[in-house]
């Protein structure tokens, strides 16, 4: 097909064959589609959509345009892996990652920077002195082999493709696509060769996906790639209405996540962790949730997934009794100062990512890529959904340097919270679990 | 505004400021918009349409993005000129023209050429030995003044903006919307400073608006833009369910549109001359639609009309002795046959762009616009929809040059009409007429 002829099928929501998709991102890569003709199928596809199987060719077409790890040394090893779509304060794969390979499988992480209110587990990693995130292909294999897991950034060889059509989404308003970005996000994380995916999709007033639905039509279509393409892979629909656990920041955060490897710390977190984990777990050695449970409770009050996180963290260059004294191989902010209320009644809402643009203000944040992170700045949040809040209660705790810009995300703090008379409920993390059995959600949210 | 933001402006279907409209389009010229951003544009338009305000502006921004056609000379007299959306069989301008001229305004009609199954009328033109249908501004000008109108094509500096978004149009599958259509067809006829323009919008099987809907919507759509620019617009939405008049090709046209101007010819083609005529002079002359009636007539009477064919035909470079000894003037294929009808029963159906192609198989057209067109080749169309046919009634006569594609043309032409038992009328050629007063359509197509 010409490159026109497959616009215009899109345009008029004809389906396209996958050989006609293949052919459209090979295309894109080698230069042979020009900038102007894929922008205009973007568009097309951003107000008809794909169907399954046109994702499915086109993920696969965006997953093969560059290398891929192959990793022999781990091919009969279970290899699977954990998504978020973001959200503020979600370091869960900093916990989850050594919690779910102390269990048994391996980990093969590709993960990614901050940018604009969400923070990025590679940027929290940083936090720590001598960290390096940027592994070759090689060291990559091997520290998931030693260790169970790594944690690093994707490497230029892998999936070109999206990286070119990522650059052209961004400049032609074609970023806010659904199958665009389910394709985005699962051609990259099946470059790493997975047998398994769990994905976290995020819903509410600090994630991409502000509604639930279309948090649920995400995850749906990911589902729907990552098994076309040969990936077993889960989806949970988690809230992300408020800030996950008390940590926003990266020293600080990795502090919460550290201590979520002995059982301590925030609830919510330690509940999404759990949640995430059993399903990682369920995929990896088929057993019942009950059962992959308690493997990671084991994990945790045995000490093991600690002691993985040890050694990652020696592994990928950085000192491993940084989990002891944090802020000895941690930088932290010279100042703190609490925010208290006023009023009294009970927190009924955030304006979640406003929360993120409070630590991005402090310096914890990137407008653009190419802005440089303060790891040691950050915020505690005190008071969650739900809470009795009287005059004096402790709401927020800021660490900072710059007394201006401590003012200045005080005011965003402030802004960020509701408190009404009416008392609430603290909304249900968990709001819906899809599989490819299931196709429809189960929601086990309310009970939970 | 960004182009990124003015392109998410029309994708989420906020309207847009006029001012970002015209820095869009200046852009695209300047080329500091780059292709790519103005395909997505252009593609969030084919899915989101265009305001009224929006397309003014836009059309006006194309318009003033190079030269236009002063004319000095002409400033004090009343300048229309009608527009055709192309159909098959369609010389309506070459004996409208002359006859409107006869009758007061003057027309300066820039014209296009045929592609695909319609022909064009500068291609008619060429017909006559020596015309010369490429006009400096100057002649052009000298021509309308002197003989009351000229018809010649768009030289390079009229609305290069037009040129830039089309070629752009036919790679990224965004040339069949009603709103950018429409802009294209007015910013490129304004271009002529007018003061009245008519518009014939062909619906049905040879046309491109193959259904009333969309020709109606183009009409009103073309009306605004009009009539937003300052130039009184009105519309008649014509059928192109069937071959205009009998003459498809280059030559035979000719012919036929010079008997007209004596009054002579299919009744069909006179009838749409003088719909059309009656809509001219009621803008340029302000007077009612018979009074407007009644001097076509008396110009065709007379014989001023083609008197004014005749000057114009010697002012462009032809000799107009043409209009009395045609083929002494323009060239004739050698080679005519007759098609006959083998069954009995009534002219249910024309697929009349079928009859276009077939024109073109003989020589008579253009699949990609560098095509030379052989003026000598045609078809006569010998029944209409609604006749009684029995076997040996001629359907068609072809003038050919090469067996070969004469035999072609005519399995062609065989498959483009229908035979059927019941007998049927011959549909109204006038189907609605749109003016910025009415807004909503008359019908007095079923009454004529």
């Amino acid at each position: 097909m010409r490159t026109v002829d497959i616009i215009e099928a899109k345009r008029d929501n004809r389906p396209l064959p996958p050989e006609a998709l293949t052919d459209f991102v090979n295309g894109v890569v080698a230069g042979r589609v020009p900038d102007y003709q894929a922008a205009a199928f973007l568009m097309a596809v951003y107000f008809r959509g794909m169907h399954t199987e046109e994702l499915v060719a086109y993920a696969k077409a965006m997953l093969y345009s560059g290398a891929t790890l192959s990793m022999p040394s781990l091919k009969d090893r279970y290899k699977v892996d954990k998504h978020s779509t973001g959200g503020v304060g979600d370091k869960v794969s900093i916990t989850l990652a050594p919690l779910v390979a102390a269990c048994g499988p391996v980990i093969p992480m590709i993960s990614g920077r901050g940018l604009g209110h969400t923070g990025g587990t590679l940027d929290k990693i940083e936090a720590i002195e001598g960290m390096n995130v940027e592994l070759s292909a090689e060291d990559f294999e091997r520290c998931v082999s030693d260790v169970g897991y790594a944690i690093a950034g994707q490497t230029a060889e892998l999936v070109p493709a999206d990286k070119k059509l990522y650059a052209l989404r961004d400049v032609t308003g074609t970023v806010p696509s659904i199958p665009l970005i389910a394709a985005s996000i699962m051609s990259k994380k099946l470059a790493a060769g997975l047998d398994g995916l769990v994905l976290d999709v995020k819903t509410g007033s600090g994630a991409f996906m502000k509604s639930f639905d279309d948090a649920a039509t995400l995850a749906q279509t990911m589902i729907a790639i990552g098994e076309g393409m040969g990936c077993r892979t889960r989806a949970c629909v988690t809230s992300m209405e408020q800030p996950l656990g008390r940590a926003v920041g990266h020293s600080n955060e990795m502090v919460e996540a550290f201590a979520a490897l002995r059982g301590e710390g925030p609830k919510d977190y330690l509940e999404v962790c759990m949640a995430l984990g059993v399903e990682m777990l369920q995929l990896a050695l088929g057993v019942s949730a009950d059962a992959a449970r308690a493997s990671l409770r084991a994990a945790i009050d045995s000490g093991r997934a600690l002691e993985h996180c040890r050694r990652w963290i020696e592994a990928q260059g950085g000192n491993p009794r940084v989990i002891d004294e944090p802020y000895k191989y941690m930088p932290r902010a010279p100042h703190e100062r609490m925010l208290e209320a006023t009023v009294s009644g009970y927190l009924n809402a955030f304006d979640c990512a406003e929360v993120g643009r409070a630590c991005g203000i402090l310096g914890g944040g990137r407008a653009t890529a190419s802005d440089k992170i303060d790891h040691a700045v950050g915020i505690e949040v005190l008071a969650k959904l739900g809470d009795r809040i009287d005059p004096g209660t402790p709401l927020f705790s800021i660490a900072y340097r710059d007394e201006d810009k401590a003012k200045q995300a005080e005011a965003l703090l402030r802004q960020a919270i509701i408190i009404k008379d009416s008392p609430c409920q603290a909304p249900s993390l968990l709001r819906a679990q899809f599989s490819k059995a299931s196709e429809e959600a189960s929601s086990p949210g309310k009970s939970q």
